[in-house]
């Protein structure tokens, strides 16, 4: 068992707001550690893009170590931390490891909200990491090939429609881009399959797509999915979820190999055990100002806080980066006693894209659609993309996308199971070799 | 059960031997039916800059589909075959399909050989396929962070001990490969280990690395690779692999968390349940025109072939290329009836780089080493390379790679389970979430 972190500041999560705490207090010069069960940051607003086989997983991920090589204040820490005690001001990792701080932000994001829906939370897919991205992509291209040898129309059918629940950004943007994939790839490489018997099928239990856009920019939003052959079906609830079906509201059902759940989030699981006081979807309370009531060296910041008298803060990027920074401006104050400002969050816009050429934006006063949003859109994604190299990379495939229709990174790459029935369930384990490489006496 | 290929050619293997042997299928316009357990062609020759962080995994595969674009003739099928049955012509798949062909080129290619060495098979890593490269840079990105925090002196110098059994190509790559990355990229990132500490021991059983080179390119590579800091141990054999070491005749031991097997290529498994005979290592023995005695409808090539007259080729790409263009020229023979041709290796030359800057060359007459030769190998990898955008990306990364010299993707993706005891055995299979979407009555 090993001590780290005695007296200094620890930042649990590495998305956007611990991130943006990290650099802070980086470049204030604080002794900070870094933890995540992840070794890398991800950029999540587009892992669509890598479950479409649009792009790499790596390059939306940066390593955290690479992120701090000029950040000499502050340590990374590879741990999955699963319990805190903040009268301790401890963490416990997976490892049975300790770690102390002086002060703490809570960053660790959020996860999805099934809502109760029986069978949404073992039975979909979801959008929320970057294994998840990879899961569904390879799961994609694999019901494709069953669908290219199944020979019961039934079956067919089943495996080549895709149920997206949520109508939200997520929902929309993966909505899209499955429809470019459709629409481009499959008869391109999938000749035996009819690209026009593939169903994309958005559900929405609210009036609208994009409730958060203006109600112009929601009905374009909706013509561009349904151009692109997509169906929308707002006002329709998800009842249940099968292994071969989703059962909505009504009585209606649609057969179907794959469901993809973007209906909601939660706060990630770790949330629950971290001994902080918690509110609606499991989120932590917090002042305005971020901090704990009742633990004032334990601040949130991101997905995972539900700040006082800001309830309905969206759940997106810029208010995990504003809190993130916020968090650590706050700590530095708390460390030199001066007074702690509350969160105020300044709305730069949101942004959604549908596909080639089409998106939705509203930047300021600023409505935009059409071409216009795409390349806003474009812009703005690659400016946030943590890494020179990664901005580069991503470039060149987007360029490559556009001007050739195509999806390049198509290899069924991982470990993870088939979840068809063709594959049997043991093969998983076969598959990943768990062979441990036990340090035995050392350990 | 579905039936697929009837009165085909099916070519049973996506490596270098299927891949030429499909192309010159395609062209001549015939029937034909190329069966992989993977969706993608992959490039091993650089699974070692896999394993170190230098390339992405996909950036060195590329999908069967895409390949098989402008290619009419050719379907693709995402099988997994298990075994086969000549006189029947039939291949049976895991998932209980038969596959009947009227002629078969069996291009399965190879596997570690471990000798029978007690421990290799299930303690070793390898790189053999696209998921050994990925596991074993997950595997060493995960160790490196586990030393970070290791506190005991014995733990952390097993930890940072990396042995490599094999002085052939992928021994040398592969060892000078890590000692770039503990060279230029430790010292960066893992501030809290000691570079020095690292060690990187390569054993070979026979008196000299690289034995197909000549005498003052095998001298030159072995100072190349002690320049970089690379223990170079030669004339010795493992005994054996145990969890935590490698036990060496005459007694030595190695302790260390990371033990890769690259001594040797047997043949992969399915080739013994093909109903065909078998030779040394497993493989497939045939005459030299590569058609199976007694069975003149099946062709073998590649690494899993043995043939008569010309036992010690050496199981590289281009002996594959070459078999796979010979044994598909020889079924458009046998179909029209002309006589077949028997193989004849033509050596344009061997090459095998160290690392920066360093590498040694044959290529016909000529012998290159240092500088020369690292840009010969580099541009003849690339041109080998399939498909323009991987060209690309390739190149984008090598060039950052040496400009700065970094990895820069060092993020660890993929289900598979850490090797390390820290990590519980029962999250292999939570983490993989074997969830089945049964399509039920449709199947």
């Amino acid at each position: 068992v090993h001590d780290a972190g005695q007296g200094k500041v620890v930042v649990l999560g590495a998305g956007f707001a611990g991130l943006n705490a990290v650099r802070k207090l980086g470049a204030a010069g604080v002794d900070t550690l870094w933890v995540d069960a992840r070794n890398y940051h991800c950029f999540l607003p587009l892992l669509y893009q890598v479950a479409t086989a649009g792009l790499e997983p790596q390059e939306i991920a940066y390593p955290a170590r690479s992120i701090l090589r000029r950040v000499r204040a502050v340590e990374f820490r590879l741990a999955r931390v699963v319990s805190g005690d903040p009268a301790a001001r401890v963490l416990r990792t997976a490892d049975g490891d300790a770690i102390h701080y002086e002060q703490l932000i809570v960053a660790t994001g959020g996860a999805a909200e099934d809502f109760g829906i029986p069978g949404a939370r073992e039975l979909t897919f979801r959008l929320y990491d970057l294994e998840d991205a990879r899961a569904l992509r390879n799961h994609v291209l694999r019901v494709l090939e069953h669908a290219v040898v199944a020979t019961d129309p039934v079956e067919r059918a089943a495996l080549v429609t895709f149920v997206i629940v949520g109508g939200g950004a997520t929902g929309v943007e993966m909505a899209g881009a499955l429809a470019e994939f459709r629409n481009h790839v499959v008869p391109r490489d999938y000749r035996a399959l009819d690209a026009s018997a593939m169903r994309i099928v958005v559900i929405e239990a609210g009036p609208e797509l994009l409730p958060p856009f203006p109600p112009e920019l929601r009905a374009r939003a909706r013509r561009d999915l349904e151009e692109f052959g997509v169906e929308v079906r707002t006002g329709t609830r998800v009842e249940r979820v099968t292994a071969t079906e989703a059962l909505l509201a009504g009585g209606a059902r649609i057969s179907t190999a794959t469901i993809i759940w973007a209906a909601g989030i939660r706060a990630s699981a770790v949330a629950a055990n971290l001994g902080l006081p918690t509110g609606r979807s499991g989120r932590l309370l917090v002042e305005p100002t971020l901090r704990v009531p009742g633990h004032p060296h334990v601040f949130v910041a991101g997905d995972v806080a539900l700040v006082e008298g800001s309830e309905r803060l969206p759940q997106v990027a810029q208010v995990a980066i504003q809190q993130g920074e916020l968090a650590a401006d706050n700590v530095l104050r708390a460390r030199r006693g001066t007074p702690l400002v509350p969160f105020v969050y300044r709305d730069k816009g949101s942004m959604a894209t549908i596909g080639r050429s089409r998106a939705v934006a509203v930047i300021g006063r600023v409505k935009l659609d059409g071409v216009l949003a795409w390349w806003a859109w474009l812009v703005v994604h690659l400016v946030m993309l943590v890494g020179f190299r990664n901005r580069l990379v991503v470039l060149v495939n987007w360029a490559w996308n556009y001007l050739t229709f195509d999806r390049g990174l198509r290899a069924i790459v991982g470990a993870e199971p088939d979840r068809l029935p063709a594959d049997a369930a043991g093969d998983v384990c076969s598959a990943a070799e768990p062979v441990s490489l036990n340090l035995g006496p050392h350990r």
